[in-house]
């Protein structure tokens, strides 16, 4: 199979909100008016992101919602994407096609749900990497950035933390959870659920926010930097699932929820007069959406547990060059 | 080094002309009124587009210089750009930091000599892997296309073709080029030239447009595809340097002009009614404009010697999984 073909056949759907799509030099796209286009790309890298047997399916969609979920911190509506792709020749015959099925699949899925078209991007031969830009519309002056936290802000998570983290742990052996235990973590690690509609309510609600992919510490960690504020956190109140709870008297346990990353939920602030609208836009939304601490002007990130005590934590989050 | 010093160190230069650039989830832009967004990916990868010695400044220009050929293409002009990065961890130290310095560079060396702003992108550690994607803006109705090409169209390609496809045959030991001709031809390989100027002065001159990196044949081959037409092309007229020149007679000479590769130049067509033009266009730009056939109703890309005589080719351009 050509390189053509398999655009066509695997990477080419229909892009009816574009001017033009796949298959000229670039694809032309028309931002609305009175919006600001938001751009971010994030590579997935074979052996650093995921193992070589992943399930396609679930990497195609978490290559997209990885990038989904920084248009779900901006306050960003998603609208296209590109895929640059870098494929292993498996054989004289070409590439896997039973993989890229299944990879185009599950990438197209999560793209059809948020209406999000695939206009352009780039196949090739090499270690199998993804490496995926998304871009989505807000209006003028309405994105949440990082630098926006107000002292006395509340800070928010959305959903629970650490799931993710603590499948990973099982499956490097550092850790042995049950079946059912594994099965429910490990679709938080595989299958993360950008907050879309979550960033969208947000606008004009949140003074800061952003997505939880490196842990909480290290992305709350962002926040303080870019606003020039501390943070004081109450362990007791982050929001975990009853499988990540069973766990957390542990070191393990604990950093899966303060740092393990993958989350994929958004951690925003707002002013404490939202408090109740944010309750009941979690009751609208269907989401968790857990008060778990505030905006102080001391710089730095405490953290207490239930009595009051600190706790403290060497690694902030994941970093690849450490 | 942290991943996020690194970001700091060497991928962040100011972005005046975005309202937020690089370290926050998403770039903010904003697209001139009147104007389409024009983007596209390319991937480059280690061992498949370049070795893994290559001199990382020159590599810092084509990752983005190969990006910027598309909005050539196009007729757009150049903006803004993300870089997603896998890098080799070398040591317990973390990354290469005199290659970084050297790639980011040269990078931004042509990034700053086309006013392209890097918004953001993705630094990660993996098999050395550097995808940009590329945005430029088109006034609305005038981006140049492939589907363009009218019957009688003349066919212009700018520059020279095959040094490029020259040096990386000698460098695969295919052939052996002096040492003057290997710097002549590997100065193609290398450092292409982004057809910027010529682009935006095709805009509304032009019928179709596409830039050569798979090949003129191959390249033409979408043109043709995508106008529904075909060519006739006169092989003694294609504009060849003179160190390749003195190879066209070889079956290797032959191939590297019409199926070479990594080329870089734009291939247009437009009406002869515009050749005059066309001729002022290239003393104006100081860049060689070579009309070297006609499009043609019947479908096919014919390819004739200066006698008349056909000259055939089995292997089109070059792709990926064949």
């Amino acid at each position: 199979m050509s390189e053509f073909e398999l655009i066509r056949r695997y990477f080419t759907r229909a892009t009816p909100s574009a001017l033009l799509g796949v298959g000229d030099d670039a694809a032309l796209l028309q931002v609305s008016a009175g919006h600001v286009l938001a751009v971010s790309s994030d590579m997935l890298v074979c052996g650093t992101h995921f193992f070589a047997d992943a399930d396609p399916y679930l990497l195609g969609h978490k290559a997209l919602a990885v990038n989904l979920s920084d248009m779900a911190a901006m306050g960003a509506a998603p609208r296209w994407a590109t895929l640059a792709i870098s494929l292993p020749r498996v054989n004289e015959a070409g590439v896997d096609e039973i993989w890229l099925e299944r990879f185009s699949a599950g990438f197209f899925a999560l793209a059809q749900l948020y209406g999000v078209e695939l206009v352009g991007g780039d196949t090739t031969a090499g270690p199998l990497n993804l490496s995926v830009t998304i871009m989505g519309e807000v209006p003028q002056g309405v994105a949440l950035q990082r630098n926006g936290a107000q002292l006395g802000d509340e800070i928010w998570i959305s959903g629970t933390l650490g799931d993710a983290a603590l499948a990973l742990a099982h499956l490097q052996k550092r850790i042995i959870l049950s079946e059912t235990e594994f099965s429910a973590c490990a679709l938080a690690l595989h299958q993360p659920q950008p907050r879309i509609a979550l960033g969208l309510a947000l606008r004009g609600m949140a003074n800061s926010a952003i997505d939880i992919s490196d842990g909480l510490l290290a992305d709350l960690g962002h926040i303080l930097d870019a606003s020039n504020v501390g943070a004081h956190l109450d362990f007791s109140l982050l929001p975990t699932s009853a499988h990540l709870s069973a766990h957390l008297r542990s070191p393990l346990g604990k950093q899966c929820v303060l740092a393990g990353g993958d989350d994929y939920e958004l951690c925003f602030t707002a002013s404490a007069d939202r408090h109740a609208e944010l309750l009941l836009l979690s009751e609208q939304l269907d989401l968790p959406l857990t008060c778990v601490g505030t905006i102080v002007a001391q710089r730095g990130c405490v953290v207490q547990d239930a009595q009051g005590d600190l706790i403290h934590f060497e690694k902030g989050g994941y970093e690849h060059f450490r």
